[in-house]
């Protein structure tokens, strides 16, 4: 149902510049109450996944990397792009595999959110799988180095605190499963 | 402190072409262990924040709006860009007033999230003010189109459950204020 005062028409769309990761959108776009034309950015890419994977021991397996836009190393669950074609479960399982080399387990959906409505035009699928066993050494891409952490609800909690899990999609997923905080939360002092 | 196994090293930086939004810089990236070299771009930005408004009535202050990455309308907290100078507190309700008209209150810093580790450099700020007030006519800019909806948490539960409310920094504002569902999440069937 098209809300008048909120839907913007979009009048014409054109491709920006090439960039890795993203195909780059323009959109020229009419406000709905000013008629007032803007041009809009959008990029665009394939969905995304990310994995809370708990052992039968109850321990949650992890992943520290070096991330470059913040140019830091961060503390989060698996993660990764579904390939073209790809299920989500699939590239679940295969972005688990390959990150931390676990496996098997019993497999949940918890949902999905946006990477960012704003300027992404993509979901990132939240996945649980519980009973996860070690199945082979983790096979990153070329162009990761990951190491993997089997971690407490406690360690999590700790990561977050000291500001090694500041991932939103991260969080957004182990919120889903986790009390990661009491609430109201009161970050520590920095 | 270093470590030799995760820690890449940056050979050479470039800018990007010309985004809007963001400045796109390029990276010579060095494999901490293979030695290999990848490029790897990095959305340079300001940091953002939202705001968990609430009255003293108990209802939360959101905004719906037309989101161009998704192309579909959105519930969410008020959010924004920080000013070049500005200050997150004052961002936050210089934001909260433009796109509600709502100010006043009492305000507590909630901590931040990274707005993408992968590729983004930048944070996003997450206030609550409890107390707010109905100040003036909201004052959005001229790219912007926005109702302003006083809601319960069975509300915000409600805008979730339908897919209204999959803003990953909003959800994690509220998530650190509200319960927003029981644990583990079972999503509802689409």
């Amino acid at each position: 149902m098209k809300d008048d005062a909120l839907h913007w028409e979009k009048l014409a769309s054109e491709a920006g510049p090439e960039l890795p990761l993203f195909r780059v959108r323009f959109d020229r776009m009419r406000h709905p109450t000013s008629a007032a034309e803007f041009q809009r950015m959008v990029l665009e890419t394939t969905d995304w996944v990310n994995i809370v994977a708990i052992t039968s021991d109850g321990l949650i397996v992890m992943v520290e990397q070096y991330r470059f836009g913040v140019g830091e190393l961060t503390i989060e669950p698996a993660a990764g792009m579904i390939d073209p074609g790809e299920d989500s479960l699939d590239a679940a399982k295969r972005e688990l595999a390959e990150e931390t080399g676990f496996g098997k387990g019993n497999w949940r959906y918890l949902g999905s959110v946006q990477a960012n409505p704003a300027i992404h035009d993509n979901l990132c699928h939240h996945w649980l799988v519980e009973g996860v066993e070690a199945m082979q050494a983790p096979a990153p891409d070329e162009g990761e180095a990951i190491r993997v952490h089997l971690m407490t609800l406690d360690d999590i909690r700790e990561a977050i605190a000291v500001g090694k899990l500041k991932h939103p999609l991260g969080l957004s997923a182990l919120s889903r499963v986790f009390p990661l905080w009491d609430l109201p939360y009161v970050p520590p002092a920095s």
